[in-house]
């Protein structure tokens, strides 16, 4: 196990009905708020009306900036900046899934850095502190609730990178099941593969002695497999809901990764697809993983063998053919569950796939079970198709 | 699963050598600090002279309290507020393991209630906002480095009570494997008994919907039990002792018990015994639990189904019987390793179980799986005679 330092300070406040905290809580974050929200479905739910008058009952007054899309745009950051900038605001509060969150705090890391905030993405220029933030998630997924990452999207020169700084950890993090319980099923699954590509990158990694951490993330996984055929047979069921949506925030948090090396290689894959297409991140995951799985099971195949035996419950002493099999059931518990593995099934072609594997490797080879470079990530693309 | 609130804001440094950050850390807590200290055998190894030179080499003034045994007493606790208040010191900086950061945490909130400290304890004062406190950890065992509890002993009233209280968490504690390498192996065994009995009062309960706690509460337990052998085989292994040492943070840092209804009778009844008898803490606790199993095993036998099948790999269908099985099991790796689970073996007769059994249910009837009164607790004694 690699010497760490974990700290984690968001509060979470996890349940039914937690959503009525969101005055208390948000006055915490300061009397001027900025409010970034989605693309409006918070709306229809009612949830907006319900926060934006629990916040008044406070005495706070709002600012809002909505449109946030999926794989956020640093246009939109650039615009949240100003706002807070022109109006004195004293803390952000986040309500949406992952993107939503990401430009919360991607506006907040630009508030305090002078230059453009596209520099601490590009240039990685360090992040200072800033305004608090505060949370209500809509959707299961990203981990950004509990964590001090943040991925953002610049159309202009199709990349999608990311910053992490412990400046950006939400204050308080309101995890309310029903606020997650419309969102639609298939969404509903991206989210699930996203929390287990979290995972993924954390445990298949050459770390021996991190036993803990690699038991931790085999429970996630364990839980998500038992918990996710409850919701394809009743997408409201908000016990499933609540189970899935702590699976998420945990799989994010610090406590499965550190002391790991990790290795993060697929999601830098994915993000060069989804900078390029625009597909859902958890979809582009679905597709990238298990391939990505099969080019690097012969580094590590006792942590495949692991994944076979503990979480699939296989059999056998050989740990590379337990792997190959593991990794099967995962594509086949993906496509059970109706999410493709394949690029060709999502309408992509090889055509870019040149163009994928140079943005993926733009700060150099990626991964830490291979080193990837460029041809490594052209190749495992081949194997998406 | 049920709503909860997880703020846990302690700065973890982990890992061999961690140690040398003691005095950036403590300078954080304050320029006087009163170092808590216990019995002398942090000076044996070094330890002590090795933070002394770090602290004053941040030109940390220091003011020394030593001598805490295991079951801290009050009166020291008392000893310490008055130092504290005498020498204006800023900051509590706890060098040792439980029963050290809980005197540490006993004199902070002390410090900030006018009367006597044990009203805290007794009569369940609230406790305020008090100065920061700061732990080098050399016991795997406790959890208390990352957590808001303290237990302390009256040994006047012959009570051993316990304090929570947002106020108390450490601000950092630093883990270094290598501080607990000393520790001779009968306590370091005690330690791991301490560890998974914090897992089980949180793990047997009557709470079905949190999944993912009970499969983190597995992880911890089948990854004690994968690497206590070790440390019986080489007590100085390291690595086996850095898997330890985070076990025990994890078991009672709150990502096992958030959303759980939880029992902790067996630990009421182990203060009982160990108030009257002075064994260590873990000793008591392999005595009282898997009695208490027995005792509550018809209320929740599905749960130790879970236990049977999922730690010890027990076949069947029967859930009570498997549950029975796996109980035995557990008494079966607690004799494997030298650790007793009989009243009997340590000295103990029936002499005292009545007035031990008044003192558990000093404040009512005790436990969730069932609700003990003082003839449950009278019962399960004798079993465990």
């Amino acid at each position: 196990m690699r010497n760490f330092t974990f700290h984690n300070p968001t509060k979470i406040i996890f349940g039914i009905d937690s959503t009525n905290e969101v005055g208390k809580e948000a006055k915490t974050l300061g009397r001027k708020i900025l409010l970034v929200l989605g693309q409006g479905s918070i709306k229809k739910i009612g949830l907006y009306d319900k926060i934006v008058k629990l916040l008044k009952d406070e005495g706070i007054e709002i600012f809002e900036l909505e449109g946030v899309k999926p794989n956020p745009r640093v246009d939109l950051v650039r615009k949240g900046i100003e706002m807070v900038r022109e109006n004195n605001i004293e803390g952000i509060l986040a309500v949406g899934g992952g993107s939503v969150i990401d430009t919360a705090k991607a506006i907040a890391a630009g508030l305090s850095y002078e230059g453009d905030v596209w520099d601490l993405f590009k240039y990685r220029k360090p992040i200072k502190p800033t305004i608090p933030i505060g949370v209500v998630l809509t959707l299961a997924a990203t981990g950004s609730e509990m964590n001090g990452n943040a991925v953002i999207s610049n159309m202009e020169t199709q990349e999608k990178l990311a910053i992490s700084s412990p400046y950006i950890y939400p204050k308080f993090s309101i995890l309310d099941p029903k606020n997650t319980a419309s969102v639609p099923l298939n969404h509903t699954l991206y989210g699930i593969v996203d929390i287990l590509s979290h995972v993924f990158e954390q445990y298949f990694d050459r770390e021996e002695d991190a036993i803990l951490q690699d038991r931790f993330a085999e429970a996630i996984i364990k839980t998500i497999i038992e918990t996710t055929p409850k919701l394809t047979e009743n997408p409201e069921d908000l016990k499933a809901r609540a189970v899935i949506l702590w699976c998420g925030t945990n799989a994010l948090n610090g406590i499965i990764g550190v002391g790991k090396e990790q290795d993060w290689a697929s999601h830098a894959i994915e993000h060069a697809i989804s900078a390029l297409y625009d597909i859902p991140h958890g979809l582009g995951l679905a597709i990238v993983f298990p391939h990505w799985m099969k080019y690097v099971l012969d580094a590590i195949p006792h942590k495949f063998a692991n994944f076979g035996r503990n979480i699939w419950g296989l059999k056998g002493e050989d740990d590379f053919e337990i792997g190959l099999k593991a990794i099967d059931k995962l594509i086949d518990f993906y496509e059970g569950i109706g999410v493709p593995t394949k690029l060709s099934k999502v309408g992509i072609n090889d055509e870019k796939l040149e163009e994928m594997a140079e943005k993926a490797t733009l700060f150099g080879p990626i991964g830490n079970v291979k080193r990837l470079n460029k041809e490594d990530v052209y190749k495992i693309l081949q194997m998406c198709l």
